[in-house]
C-alpha cells in the first residue's frame, strides 16, 4: 500500500469510528467491546486471524480507544489502518495475563459507570462472553449489532465497488465452469475447480461452491458429493469467497444435456424455473428506498406460491452481504427493516422438490438512489449446457 | 461413503454421545448444548458451515438427544452420521420460528431442572448466548469443555492417523517450496503457492501460510505482504489448513542465498536457531504420559533462556491440535494440565529479534503411551536454499 493509499484507510477508520462512538451516546450504551471478525476489521481495518486469545476493541463515549492484543499479534495489528495512525491504541497481553481483566480496567479509566450496557460483537465466542461477564458482573451485556448495523448495512462508494467487483470475479468462474466438462465428474471435483477459479480469479479465500447436481439440487445448502454428475440433470452452482475483503455469492442454475437432444429439461423443470426466474425479477425490481424487506420476500413469494409451489421455497428471499457474507440486513417475512441507499443484499429465491431436483437463482443487488443496482451481470437464464 | 463405513462412523459417535452424557451426569451439569463448530462435528460428524441461522445440539443426561437445524439445512444434516443413524433427531426450524425457543422446549422435555448449568459450545457466537440467556433466564452458564475437553484432547488412532496424514502433506508442501524459487517473488505469491499445494496435497482447506521473510520474521503471526524476498535473508514458514477434518500445522525456518555463498546466515542468526532447535528437541523429548504442559513449556524456555534470548520468546510452546488448528491442551506456564496418551500438540518455540528477523520451529507431536509420537518428519535444522 502507497503512503497516500494508508493514509486514506486511516480516515475512512478514524470517520467510522467517530460514527460508532455517536452511535454508543445515542443508544446511551457504555461501550463497545469488539472481538476478531468483520465488525473489528470495519472499524479498525484489522482482519485479524480467528485464533482463541483474545484481541478486543475497547471503544466508550469518552476516553481513548484501545486494542487488547496478544503481544505475538502487536506487531501486525500496529501496522492495521486505525492503530498505524494512533486512532487506537495497542495494548498487549503477555501469555500468563488476564486479558479479560485488561478490558475491565481500561472501561474504568473510561469511566463507564456500574450498570451500563456494554455492546460485545455479535459473533464473540461464548469462552469471551462468560470471561466478560466474570470480571465485569455489575454490567448488562447487550450486542454491537444495535450501533453497528446501521453503519454496516449503508456500504459507502468503494464498498459497492469491491462488491462488484468480486461478483464479477463470480460471474466469470460461473461461464468458466458452465463452458468445461460436467459429464462424468464428481460434484466434488468441480466444486474443487470452482474455488480454484476463485482465487485465480482474485479471491483470497474461496470459502463455498456448492455444486449440487439432480436431487441434490433439491438441498439448498448440499455439501458437494462423490455423487457423479449426469447427462440430463440439473446443476444448482452456488459459490462465493471473499476479493480485497468483500464477499462474493452468486447462484445459477445449469441443465446438463451431453449433447443429447433427448436429455433436456423436462417441462416441469422449465415451469418451476421460470417462476424462480419471474421472482427474482420481480424482486430485484422491487429494491428502492423506502422498501421493506418482509415486503420484498413477500414480492418473490408471491409469485412462486400462486404458481403452486408456496411450500417448496422454503427459506427467506435473501441475507445482506459485505465484509461478511450473511450480515444485516436479511430479506424474510419477519423482518422489520427498510431498505436505504447502499444496502447490499442477495435475492436469491428458490424452490425445491425433495428427491427430485431444485432451482436457485440469486445476484448481489445494492440499494441505489433510484432503484435496483443488480451487481452480477452472468445471464439469469437457465444455462442449458453439454457439460 | 460406504455402508460398511457409514456405520463405523455412526458407531463411533454413538460411543461419543454417550461418553459426554456420563460427563454430563459426573460434572452435575443439566445439558450440552452444542452449536457449529469442532464439538458438533466430534459428538455428530456434521461439518456444518458456519452460517448464522441456530444449528444447535441439544444433549440432557436424559431424553432424546436433538439436533434443532434450520429447514433449508436439514437435509444435509441428516446425512450426518449421528442423525443418520437415529441416534439424534433433527427438528427443522422455519424462518420465522425461534429456534433458541425450540432449544428450551426441548430441556423442558427433558426433565432439565430450573437453576441448572448448562455448558454451551465454547465458540458459539454472542448472539446465541444472549438469545438462550433470554429464553432460558432461570438457568445458569457454563462452557461444553467443562465436558468435551477431557474426551477431546485424547486421540483415538484413527484420529492420530488423520493427524499424521495432515502432517506429512504438510511436510511435502514444506519440501516443494524450499525447493522451489524465492528470491525475486512477494511473500504473498509464495503463501498463495502454499495454500494452492496443500490443496493438491488432499488439503480441503489451507487457512493459512505464514511467509514472514527478512524483518517479517520477528512477528510470529506476520501476514504475507507485498514485500519481495531477497537474497540473504530467512522466511518463517508457517503453514497449515484440514485434511479429511484433522489440521495440520508446521513450521520450518528458511534461509535465502540466492546461489551466493556470501549471502549465507549470520553466526548471530546460526546462534538463535541452535538455540530454539536444542529447545524444540529438548520439549519433545520430554514429552511422556504424567508431564506437565507447563513443565515442558519450561525445558524449551529455560533453554532459549540461558542462551540469553528469554524475553525474545514471548508465545507460549504450543497448543492442542485435532479437529481445531487451535485446541486443548494448551503448554503455557500457567497452564495445569498434564499430558496422558492420545494428547496432540504443536511443539513451537520461537526467538524474535524485532526489526531484524526471527526463528520458529514446530512439530505436531502425539504423547504416546512410552513417550513421544512426533508426527512431522521433515528436517528440522536450519533449510539453506538457493531460492
Amino acid at each position: 500500500m502507497t503512503s497516500e493509499a494508508a493514509a486514506a484507510r486511516g480516515a475512512v477508520v478514524a470517520r467510522r469510528l467517530e460514527r460508532a462512538r455517536a452511535g454508543l451516546r445515542k443508544h446511551g450504551a457504555g461501550a463497545l467491546l469488539v472481538g476478531i471478525g468483520a465488525d473489528l476489521e470495519y472499524l479498525t481495518g484489522y482482519a485479524a486471524h480467528p485464533l482463541e486469545r483474545l484481541t478486543m476493541l475497547v471503544l466508550a463515549p469518552d476516553g481513548e480507544p484501545l486494542l487488547v492484543t496478544p503481544t505475538l499479534e502487536a506487531m501486525g495489528a500496529s501496522l492495521a489502518p486505525a492503530m498505524a495512525i494512533g486512532a487506537v491504541r495497542v495494548l498487549p497481553w503477555d501469555e500468563t495475563d488476564n486479558p479479560h481483566r485488561l478490558v475491565a480496567q481500561h472501561l474504568a479509566k473510561c469511566s463507564v459507570p456500574a450498570g451500563s450496557r456494554l455492546l460485545i460483537s455479535d459473533r464473540l465466542w461464548a469462552m469471551h462472553v462468560l470471561a466478560l461477564r466474570a470480571v465485569l458482573p455489575e454490567m448488562q451485556l447487550g450486542l454491537a449489532s444495535e450501533v453497528l448495523r446501521e453503519l454496516r448495512m449503508a456500504k459507502a462508494e468503494d464498498e459497492v465497488a469491491a462488491l462488484r467487483a468480486a461478483a464479477h470475479a463470480a460471474d466469470r468462474v460461473v461461464a468458466q465452469i458452465a463452458g468445461g466438462r460436467l459429464v462424468g465428474r464428481t460434484e466434488a471435483d468441480v466444486s474443487r475447480e470452482v474455488r480454484e477459479r476463485l482465487l485465480a480469479e482474485g479471491h483470497a479465500t474461496a470459502e463455498f461452491g456448492i455444486v449440487a447436481a439432480g436431487a441434490n439440487s433439491a438441498s439448498p445448502h448440499h455439501a458437494a458429493s462423490d455423487r457423479v454428475i449426469e447427462a440430463g440433470e440439473p446443476i444448482v452452482l452456488d459459490i462465493g469467497g471473499t476479493l480485497d475483503g468483500y464477499c462474493s455469492d452468486t447462484t445459477r442454475t445449469l441443465w446438463v444435456t451431453g449433447g443429447a437432444p433427448s436429455k433436456g429439461p423436462t417441462s416441469e423443470f422449465l415451469e418451476i424455473f421460470g417462476l424462480v426466474r419471474a421472482a427474482q425479477a420481480a424482486a430485484s425490481e422491487a429494491v428502492r428506498p423506502g422498501a421493506g424487506c418482509a415486503e420484498l420476500d413477500e414480492v418473490a413469494r408471491s409469485i412462486i406460491r400462486e404458481g403452486g409451489y408456496g411450500d417448496a421455497f422454503f427459506h427467506r428471499l435473501g441475507h445482506g452481504i459485505g465484509l461478511e457474507g450473511h450480515e444485516d440486513p436479511y430479506l424474510v417475512a419477519s423482518s422489520e427493516d427498510v431498505l436505504a441507499p447502499g444496502y447490499a443484499f442477495s435475492i436469491e429465491p428458490g424452490i425445491y422438490l425433495a428427491g427430485r431436483y431444485g432451482v436457485r437463482i440469486e445476484d448481489i443487488v445494492v440499494c441505489g438512489e433510484g432503484g435496483p443496482d443488480v451487481l452480477n451481470v452472468s445471464s439469469r437464464d437457465l444455462w442449458v449446457v453439454n457439460g
